[in-house]
Parts: structure tokens; C-alpha cells; sequence
């Protein structure tokens, strides 16, 4: 759904056959896992049993001993942190807590809690050493919800120390933040609205479930420099956790990204390499650690539990008047969940006159939260887009037109403050309203159709890339963004597309931490946009280059030389970029050029779905029967990878929406650490994903990109808790809705 | 012995530890042997037995299978070049020729010429298989010295057709060039003469002498991409000739260096590259192949065996007044002897106002001849500064007075045709004669001293790197110069240097050719003086973003702002690069620099050496009393590596002249492809080489680098002949002066 004055772009939007795609086919990409280095050691992790408990004594004597063993480690082991607070890339972290969680010290504050390492000659021998650790617990009780959090009864550290308002605490809390946002007068908003739907709302502990476990071989070397070989997210932000948490200038850190298996915000945070490299300090050695399955869904960042309470007032004719929100988020052990997100995106998608958002960041004995696609936004739009569809059931508004009334644009100021620049919210429901699915009609007995809106804001941050120009006319580009999405294709487009050369012309690398400039973390939907900023300012550089050397050979003025349409044109002359850059090879130096993009904001993403669902009324099963995404996605570079975005996208949330939980016992004992057990969706359980590009291109972007990522992954729990409530009445107020809850409420319901 | 005048560097002229130092001391550092891919096969070569012969038939079924064979290659597989000649960075190349050495197919033109090759999944298995290829060869009688060469009895390449005049031959020569340069009237310059000496001399083929052989992993993938790992003087060199031996784009092949163990003109040549590709393609696998020490002495480029003429003529007051020199070079199998470098630097050290010189590039039955340190010029030296010493004998000068009366320096035309700039000739011999060593008398029977002088132009051609800065204010480098003498460190001094950091703040990178800029081959005592402007610039443009960054901190004009002594200087305000770096980490976007060099041309490099020998009249053994090295350095960098690379050439130089020689019998079959055959220099055989650094700082340098590397090895056997004389007598006219040789010399006197 291309818009009709889009610019004609030669490579943009066409759909190339992926750099890195014979590599992953054929099996020949290298990820963590598959790093092997000479006299490479392997370490195991000893992890609490318990979810809260004081450790009174560990003696690693035997552990030292034993066979194969080249090295254990504790706490004990890592540099004191102090009170020091640093800016990660992704905001301030408090180091005490980040290293503690790494490896515990006084305290372990949740089953898994990494407490110490031993690396040995075989993982093997490695293993058995662990046994031999003797570890003295006093058990505390263990605070696994929200709720149980703050009532502070429990405290599980003594740092914390947020009270209900936000302000400073004498006594030790488990809140760690409040969050407070107002916009217009919220007792005026609700006076005026006819329709006022109110609602509390509980979501489960979510795990990314990418495929590929965490992973780390490092080497610290005899002169003190570090090198990391790991799959992550963002290698520069590896190399400064790293670096912080080991207390080293971040320059003797060296992170060489591999492959990756799947991030979604889980592979940001490090777990390993600060251990494996204090292993490999005092074995001398290189040290490889690899996390089993149950490791990372016990011990690494899911996306957290939630409690909200979201209050909407609508007129009759269908205009919101006031929306109010108290979102509570389980932190884990340590704080840092994404509640300050959630709370900018409660009411983003709309144009709310008055609204109020309370948000807290709540300690429980869980593993430290952590980002998840759209962090924050997944759960809120469960809540506000599952109560926009009771309004129009009351006011019997269509849900399409009532999203259009009230829709956020261009002007519009969030309730966390920001104006929007061009958006393209009203876009992505007219693209649904219009879709053959939603004018197609839904028959059968407990069948229900719906939809829902969400919202990601898309992030800007840091990126530089590098560009050479080969002897036959490529190019070669290199650049820091982790590839997790089909990022190397996506920049290297841009880069073409400014060249004026073919997509199959350019080889992206993603490089080391020594050889390219600081960069980012792939996250906040920002790459393609960001470092495609900064390809595009390459590309520039580039071009401006060889425009002199053209000017040169030809011996006119550079500025009788421009460049036009994959041509430099001259007086009396006219060269492509291929043929120009064989000729300056021979002729003259090489041609470098580099690019770097700082902090540009990006507009923010919108998608709605629509999904037909049939409940099995004896079991509580949901069977998603059509499922349709429509999302502005800017300018689409590579329709294929941003389809694949939307798809994924939507069935992550699907997994949500209904099956996905940590499940829990009264201890703290998490009994579904596995595939097996924690299930999600699989290609039996889901249809082909339908998909709507909108193209409504982003301002702050030269060809007009959004970030894509994120925002697919949020309609789905309201789009499909409203499809619910068309088949068989019920309102679900909870996720995930798995048969045995749904079922529950359709008893309750008869 | 700096001069009174130099520049008052901070990091230029220190000895910082070398970057690499530790993984290379611990044993970490990668060669190429190191690489190890999972799936990879090996591979082994089957190379003639005979010196020419043609192939009438090659049969591999049976070795196709073999036990583990998975691919089996002869020359038919790989591309017919036609008639192409390319230009290979180091010059225009046949690539027929090239093809031919890398693989033979019609002919064997040495013993050692590979013919096929196997990948299996064992070494083992891979030299099992070999046997089962079954040759038929017709014998062909072997042409084994470069005069016999020149008598075209048996002809090698039927396409090389130059006659003695240089013209094109109707019939097939094995002359392959002809060079001929003039200058003034040569007749009247002997005419003028009152001392003319004239000699034929002789020098015997030679290796490099590295102690890494050859090696190279290759995997030929599913996309034709093509990625190569192997230690290698020049990455890009590589990548364009297995580039055109296969005849591909260049950007379907990328090279990976990894650490080199020596190479000294012996590693740019490709050999094992396109077969290890070839043998990669058919099989589908990563293919690893390693030379044996045999090999590298039979199948790669040692320098050539030549017979020279050489005649000077002098006034009785010490002033040259003509030259002549007729110098043949043994091409071995294909074209491409130095014998162009050795005709342009016969007479180079001196101010010759008439001369002529004649250079034939021959074929005989050798391996294909190769660069070696300043190819050419050690054999010319060998020549001219023994004439040099014969003339001051017969004039009773002194030899040093004699050569400065006579030396080149600026603005004086070289034979060849080109004009000094600023160079330091001269200062090296005042450095010689002012020194302690030549001024202490040597006593004892059968003592002699000699001196001798050498010169090498030194290269320019193309480099490229890229320069970011880190967060704590420390810099990393990318460069494409592969680091044989530590050109790592000499490059991130100049960075740091232009900067104002310290050398350890830089973290350079040799990278691959993905991932930097087009950088020509480490050679031609290049990369210290062309990579180092390329580094400087990056730091300049690193320098000019500070300052705007700088500027706007401040809210001042960047004119308002100056870097001056590694401070940013503002109207009000003055900061360190270090402290405005991590400022600006925190305040704006990354900061990458970018900096190239192309075809600077440097002003050359003179050396004097001096040396004290003793000679056992009974064995004709020379003994090596003491050695002083003086050399025009520019601007010595790192000053322990400029005396390493002065020491090491002089010891090179050391083995030429004593020791080292290939040994054919009349098949031309070698005898001693062993280091325990091939004698090179041990540390039981050369004292500590002493130094004098003397910097004439090149005025085509920002800091007055020249190259260093390659000059040190043209003066020692001269030098070592002129000692010989003076203890015994006699001149030597033949290298290596070996104990049999100048045995039978003495018992000819006597």
C-alpha cells in the first residue's frame, strides 16, 4: 500500500537476496557457541536453588582441587562497585546491582542466580567441581509477585528505598522507582465522559525465547586486554558493561560479535563475560561459557510480570475524555524493568485529553526483568485496547472508526510529553477497515473477530559505519549493528540506493569493537534507520569523493561535475559509479568514506491487527483462525525482512496472548525452564500471517524509514482478548489467556 | 645521531612495548597454519621431478578414489588467460605465466612446479592419493645457469620472444626484457679515467629465508564468495591475483591476514591460494594447504642467481668518471626477475656524470624468481663496491673519503633518470668514518676491514585506514598493511604522535579486505612511510571533527578553537584529546576518521656498513669480527625497530655473502631444500650487529619517515669481500664466499 507521490527508488523496496543468506542456509555462519580457541577452557555456573536466601559461607577448597579444574570463582572475585551509577547506552545502572546479578555476593534473589563459576579442561570436569562447592544458605522467604512486593514485608535490598509517592525512603522498600505522568485536568476528562470502563489486569512472566542460548569466550591476555567473542545485541555495549563490571577502561575490552540466534532485548544485558573472563585472568587460559536452555530461562532477563489498573471515559459519539493508569512491574531481583516505557505507551495511541500514569518498578524474587520487544508496551496495550473495545461495544461504535475519532497524529502531545511529528496511526486502521479481511464476514458458532492498535516509539542513538570502494566497483561497508533482522541488508540498501549501485554490489561486515565506530545496541527498532543514517552519510562522503577525482581526470571544476541518477555527469562527460570507480583505482588513491548518525528521534511506529479466533468452549482453547497485520512502516527497504518483522512480530504476541508463563511455585521454584514445558507458538498453532505495509514515510529519515521491529509484537493479546469476547462473551483480563483460565471464565460466565 | 634541528616529538623516537608484542611472545598470535574451520580438508601438491619436461598425459581417476579424496585438481581446471597481462600493484604481470607457475599444465619448467593437488580429509590421505596420479612426462634437457639461458639452445616459454637488443624475437627467446639506461658519453667518461677496473662477477640463487612457510585456507562458498586466510605480505595483492587467476570480481575474494612469520619479498606471489580455492569449489568444503619446508625452497620465488659485468673508471684524485654495467638475472621458469630494481641501483650511490647499464631478465629451470629485501640491489652492490674498493686500493684513498667525494645527493641524476631529493648518502658514510669502529685500529694476522655502501628507492603506491575514537579517549586503528617489522606500532605511534595521545592509547588492527581501504603490498620499505601519512591524515580529520565538536560544546566558532601541543584550545577554555573524547562520547555521536595515500614517492635510502673479518687461511671460513650498520632512517619511529630491521637486513646480507646458495646437480635437481642444507646465519655465527642511526629526515614525509627495511641487506657482502681483500688478499668476485670457494681462491694466490 504504497503511497502514491513515493519517491522512485532503484533498490529501495526491491527484495535482494540476503548477504548473510548462503552463510545461514548452508549452515557455514559461525555463532557463539561454535567459537573454539587453543587450550580453551569450559566453565559451569552454580546457581541458587533458592529464591531468596543470605549465603553465609562458600568454600570452593574442594572444587579447586579437583580434576581438570583450571579455575573457580565467586563474587568475591569481582571489583567492588560501590554506589557507582552508569550511563549503559541504554540509560543509568546502578553497578552494584548489575555485577550481583552476574555473580551474587551476600544475598541470591532468585532460583538461578549465578553465585560461582569453575572452568576446567571439559565441561565435564567442570560440572562435577560444582558439586564439590560447599555453599552455606539461610533460606528467607521468597516475594514472587508484584503485589507481594510492595507491601514491602519482605525487602530484598537494602538499597532500594522508593516509597508509594516516589519519594526517598528511610527504611529499605522494594520499590525502585515511581513513574508519574499527567496531561489536562483527569476529574474534568472523566465528568465529561458518558461511557467510564475500568479494569485491573494481571500478565505472566514472558521469556524472549530466542533459540540460541547465551554465550561468551573470553580471553584475558597477559597484557591486560580482553577479548569477548559472543552473540549479543550490541557489541559496544558488551565492551562497556564488561569493561564497568571489571572496573578496566573500555578500550582493553575487545568484542567480536558473532552470528546471533534471536535477541529481543535478551541480549543486551551481559551474563557471562564478565565471569568468563575472570576465569580466564586467573587460569590464564581462554574460557567458554555456554548457558543450557534451563540457564537462560531461570537466570536471564524476561520481560516481567505486570498488576495494572487502567480506568478510559469516552463520550457517547464516541471521543475520549480521560484515560488513567497505575502500572505496577515486577523488577526481579534486582530493578530495571520496563515500566517507564510502558507508562509513555499506555495512551499513546490516541489523542487523550486528560490523562494520569502511575508507575512503579517492583523488586520480587524473579530473575532481573529485561527488554522485550516494545518493552512495556505489549502489556499496556493489552489493557487500553481490550477497554477501547468495551467503550465501542457500549457506545456500539465500530472499533475501526472509534481508533480513527481518537486516533494520535501529527501535533498531538503523549501524555508523557512528547509532540508527534508525522505518524501513521489512522493509516494502519483505514488499512484494516478497508482490508479484505475485516469486510469479509466471520460465520460459526464461537467465532469472534477484533483488533487492536499499538505503539512502539522507535529509537535513534549512535551509529558509524565505514565504507571502501573496490577495485571493480563495489563496495565494501563496514559497520557495528549486530545483524539480527536482516539489519546488513537493509543498510547496505541504503547505502546502494545512494551510490546508485545494485544491493549484490555491496558486502556489509559486521566488525569488532576495534574496527568500526561506537555504536548502539540493536534494539529500539533503530538500526535501519540510524545506522541507515549513517550508510546514507557514507554513501555521501563517498560520492563527493569521487565527484573531485572525476572533476580531476576530467580537468573541470568539482562543481561541474554532479552526480545524478548512478551517474557522474561532467561538461562533456558521463560515467557511471562502477565504471568511474575502476577507472580511479587504477588512476588515483583509494576512496574511503565513513558515516556516522547521533541521536536523531525517530517519528514512532503504529500497527493494528485483526484476528478471527474460534474458542473450543470444552477446553478453553483458542484456535487463531486469520490474522492480518497492518503497520506504518515508514519507507519499506526490504519488504520481505520488514514482512518478516510483522510476522514474527505478531506471532511472539500470540505466544503471549496465550500460552506463555513462567510458571512458579510457592518457593520460588520455576518448574517450566524449557521448550518443552514453556510453550510457544509453533507452525501448528499459528495461520500464515497476513500483511498490510503502510507506507507513511518518517520525516527524520532522508527515504522516509520507521523502525519495524517492535511494534508488531503489541496488538496481539488485546486484538485476540476482544476476538474472545466476539466468540463467546467473555472479557479476559489476563495473560496469558491459556485454555485453563479461559475456560475458568467461561464457567463463571454460565 | 639526531640532527641538531629535529622536531621535538612526544611519541616519535620512544620505544613504546609493540602491540602485538604479547600474543606473539606468549604464543597466541594466529599464523596461518593456526586456522583450523570446521569441515576443513588438507591438501597436498604433486610437483614435477624433472626441470623441464613436457606433461604428455596426467591421469588422477584413481587418486579421485582414493581413501578420504574429495577433490583433485590439474592445471585444466582452472581458467585459460589468454594473452592478459594485469596490473598486479607491483606491476604489469603475464597471467599466463602466473597461471602456469601457480599450476603447470603444458610444461614443467622446474623440479618443484606443482602439476596437481589433492583435498582429502587428512593430510595423509591427501599425500597417499598423490601417488596414485599417474604423469606421463617427456624429459626435457634443463637449463641451469643464466648464460646457458641466453644461448636459447633449449627454449622454455615459447611465448617469451626478446632478442639481445631488446627487440621482438620472430623465434621463441628466453630473454624475456631487456633494460637499458644511459647517461653522458660513456667513452669519454673511461676516456678521462686514469684508473679503470672491470670485473665479471657471479651470485648464486638465494631464499628469503622465512621461517613460516606458506599457507593458505580456503573456502569457496555456496555464492561464490570466496574468503581466503593466510599470512601474506599484501592482502589486497592476494585478492587480486587469485581475483584474476580465476577470473573473478575482486569483491568475490576476501582475504583474511592473519600474523606472518616473515616474508622479505617472498610472500606476495600467490601459490597456494586459487589452487586451495579450486580444490574448495569441487569439493564443497573449506580447504587448507601448507608448504613444507622443501617446497617453499623448490616451488617459491627465491631471488635469482645473476652474472654481472661491472667496469668504473676513476681520476688518480679520487673522482668517477664513467660506469658500465651488463647485469643478467635468472628469471627462473617465468619472467620477472628484479633485474630492472638492480640496474636501477648499480650506480645509485653515486654522482656518475656518465654511464651505461644493460639488464637481461632470463629463463632458466628454477622456480619462478622473487623479490628478496631490496631485490636486485644486493647484487649489484656486490658489484660496484667492490670495483669502489679497488679503485681506492690502486689511488691510495681512503674508501670512506672516496665515497663521500663521490656521493649522490640532492638534486643529482640517478643513470636511470631520476633526480635526488633530499638524501643521506653521505651523512651514513661520515657516520661510518667518524665512527669508533672504523677509527679503532684491527689488529692480528689475517684481519681485513672492509666498507660498503648500499641504496634502495623505496616505495610509495596506496594506503588506506580508518581511525575511531573510544569512549575513554583512547583511539582504534584499522589499517591494510599486514605487520612483518612491526608496522602496527610504527602506524599508531604517527597516529598518536599527530594527536597527542600516547602510543598505548592506540589499539591498531590489521584488517581484512572486507574491512579497509585498498592498501598495497607491506613491501618496497613502504608501509611505515605511505600507511603512516594515511594515519596521520585519519588523525587529522580526527582533529578537525574534535575541534568542531569542541566548538559547540563551548558555543564558540570553530575558528575560536585550536589544537595545539594535545590541547583543544578555546577562547576561555583548554582540554586534552583524552578528556574532550570522553566528553564527547557522552555529549554527541561517534567521531571516525579516515585518512589515504597514493603513489608519494620517497627520496630513497643510503647505508654504509662496516666489518671486521678474520679468515682461516686453512679452511677459507670467514669469521665475522664486528659489524657496524650507519643508515639515513628519515626519522627514526620506533628507533628498536629501525635497528631491528638494520640488523636483521645486515644479517640476511651476512648469509648472502658466506653462506647461502641453492645447490642443483646438472638435472637440475636441488640438493638442499633443508635449513640443515641451506645454511643461513645462526646466532653462533654473527656478533651483535651494531648502529648508527642517522635521520635525514624525508622532506616527502609530515615527519621525515623512509623506509628502513630493505636497504640494510645490499651492503654486507661487498663490504665483507673488501674485508676479505684487506686480511688475505684477495678479491672475491663470487657469492656466497663460501669456505670452499675462497679456499680455492687462496690457494689460486698462493
Amino acid at each position: 500500500m504504497a503511497t502514491a507521490d513515493k519517491p522512485k527508488y532503484k533498490v529501495i523496496g526491491t527484495r535482494p537476496v540476503r548477504h548473510d543468506g548462503v552463510d545461514k542456509v548452508t549452515g557455514r555462519a559461525q555463532y557463539g557457541a561454535d567459537v573454539r580457541l587453543n587450550g580453551m577452557l569450559y566453565a559451569a555456573t552454580l546457581r541458587s536453588p533458592h529464591a531468596q536466601a543470605r549465603i553465609k559461607r562458600i568454600d570452593t577448597s574442594k572444587a579447586e582441587q579437583a580434576k581438570g579444574v583450571r579455575a573457580v570463582v565467586t563474587g568475591a572475585d569481582f571489583p567492588d562497585q560501590g554506589d557507582r551509577v552508569v550511563e549503559l547506552g541504554e540509560g543509568s545502572v546502578n553497578m552494584r546491582h548489575l555485577s550481583a546479578n552476574v555473580m551474587a555476593r551476600d544475598k541470591v534473589l532468585y532460583v538461578g542466580h549465578a553465585l560461582a563459576a569453575v572452568a576446567a579442561d571439559t565441561i565435564h570436569d567442570a560440572e562435577e567441581a560444582l558439586q564439590l562447592i560447599e555453599v552455606e544458605y539461610e533460606v528467607l522467604p521468597p516475594v514472587m509477585h508484584v503485589m507481594d512486593g510492595m507491601r514491602d514485608e519482605v525487602i530484598l535490598n537494602d538499597d532500594v528505598r522508593t516509597d508509594y509517592m516516589g519519594e526517598k525512603s528511610d527504611a529499605p522498600t522494594n520499590i525502585a522507582k515511581r513513574f508519574l505522568f499527567e496531561v489536562g485536568d483527569l476529574e474534568q476528562g472523566f465528568a465529561e465522559a458518558d461511557v467510564i470502563v475500568e479494569r485491573e489486569f494481571d500478565t505472566a512472566t514472558v521469556h524472549q525465547g530466542y533459540i540460541e542460548p547465551h554465550n561468551a569466550t573470553v580471553l584475558w591476555n597477559a597484557d591486560d586486554k580482553i577479548t569477548v567473542w559472543l552473540s549479543t545485541q550490541g557489541t559496544f555495549t558488551v565492551r562497556q558493561q564488561t569493561a564497568e563490571l571489571l572496573r578496566m577502561p573500555v578500550s582493553s575490552v575487545k568484542v567480536v560479535p558473532m552470528e546471533i540466534g534471536g535477541g529481543f532485548g535478551g541480549k543486551i544485558s551481559v551474563y557471562l563475560p564478565p565471569v568468563a573472563a575472570v576465569l580466564s585472568r586467573k587460569s590464564g587460559r581462554p574460557v567458554k561459557s555456554v548457558m543450557s536452555r534451563a540457564d537462560v530461562f531461570a537466570a536471564t532477563g524476561p520481560t516481567p510480570g505486570s498488576r495494572m489498573r487502567v480506568k478510559l471515559g469516552a463520550t457517547r459519539d464516541g471521543k475520549l475524555t480521560a484515560g488513567e493508569a497505575w502500572i505496577a512491574f515486577e523488577a526481579g531481583g534486582y530493578p530495571g524493568s520496563p515500566v517507564g516505557p510502558a507508562c509513555m505507551c499506555v495512551f499513546s495511541c490516541y489523542d487523550l485529553p486528560n490523562g494520569k500514569v502511575e508507575g512503579f518498578d517492583v523488586c520480587v524474587n524473579k530473575p532481573r526483568s529485561n527488554a522485550y520487544r516494545a518493552p512495556g508496551s505489549t502489556h499496556v496495550a493489552m489493557a487500553t485496547e481490550t477497554l477501547v473495545d468495551e467503550i465501542c461495544r457500549q457506545i456500539e461504535m465500530d472499533p475501526a472508526e472509534f481508533r480513527l475519532k481518537n486516533a494520535a497524529k501529527e501535533g498531538v502531545r503523549r501524555v508523557d510529553g512528547p509532540v508527534y511529528g508525522r505518524i501513521g496511526m489512522a493509516e494502519t486502521v483505514e488499512a484494516i477497515r478497508d482490508s479484505e479481511h475485516y469486510r469479509s464476514p466471520l460465520e460459526g458458532a464461537h467465532r469472534g473477530r477484533g483488533i487492536a492498535t499499538g505503539f512502539w516509539f522507535n529509537a535513534g542513538l549512535k551509529s558509524a559505519v565505514t565504507a571502501t570502494v573496490n577495485a571493480d566497483g563495489t563496495v565494501s561497508l563496514v559497520e557495528g549493528s549486530t545483524d539480527i533482522g536482516g539489519s546488513r541488508t537493509g543498510i547496505a540498501m541504503q547505502l546502494a540506493e545512494t551510490l546508485g549501485i545494485a544491493a549484490e554490489d555491496v558486502t556489509p561486515t559486521v566488525a569488532d569493537t576495534d574496527s568500526v565506530g561506537y555504536t548502539d545496541v540493536t534494539g529500539g527498532s533503530r538500526v535501519t534507520f540510524a545506522t541507515g543514517i549513517a550508510a546514507i552519510e557514507a554513501a555521501k562522503d563517498i560520492r563527493g569523493q569521487m565527484v573531485e577525482r572525476a572533476a580531476q581526470l576530467w580537468e573541470v571544476e568539482t562543481n561541474q561535475v554532479r552526480y545524478e541518477d548512478g551517474q557522474f555527469i561532467g561538461p562533456a562527460q558521463s560515467v557511471g559509479f562502477k565504471e568511474l570507480a575502476q577507472q580511479l583505482h587504477a588512476t588515483s588513491g583509494p576512496i574511503v568514506g565513513h558515516g556516522t548518525s547521533s541521536e536523531a528521534a525517530q517519528s514512532g511506529a503504529f500497527g493494528t491487527h485483526c484476528v478471527d479466533v474460534e474458542v473450543d468452549e470444552e477446553t478453553g482453547k483458542v484456535q487463531i483462525l486469520r490474522y492480518t497485520v497492518a503497520q506504518d512502516v515508514g519507507t519499506a527497504i526490504h519488504p520481505s525482512y520488514v514482512e518478516g518483522q510483522m510476522q514474527g512480530g505478531a506471532v511472539q504476541g500470540i505466544g503471549w496472548a496465550l500460552n506463555e508463563e513462567y510458571w512458579y511455585d510457592e518457593q520460588g521454584r520455576l518448574h517450566n525452564p524449557t521448550f518443552l514445558d514453556y510453550r510457544i507458538p509453533t507452525c501448528y498453532d499459528v495461520p500464515m500471517i497476513e500483511t498490510l505495509i503502510v507506507e507513511v514515510p518518517d520525516p527524520s529519515h532522508p527515504y522516509g524509514v520507521r523502525g519495524v521491529g517492535e511494534v508488531p509484537i503489541c496488538p496481539p493479546p488485546a486484538a485476540i482478548a476482544n476476538a474472545i469476547y466476539a466468540a463467546v462473551g467473555v472479557r479476559m483480563d489476563v495473560l496469558p489467556m491459556s485454555p485453563p483460565r479461559l475456560f475458568a471464565k467461561l464457567q463463571d460466565r454460565s
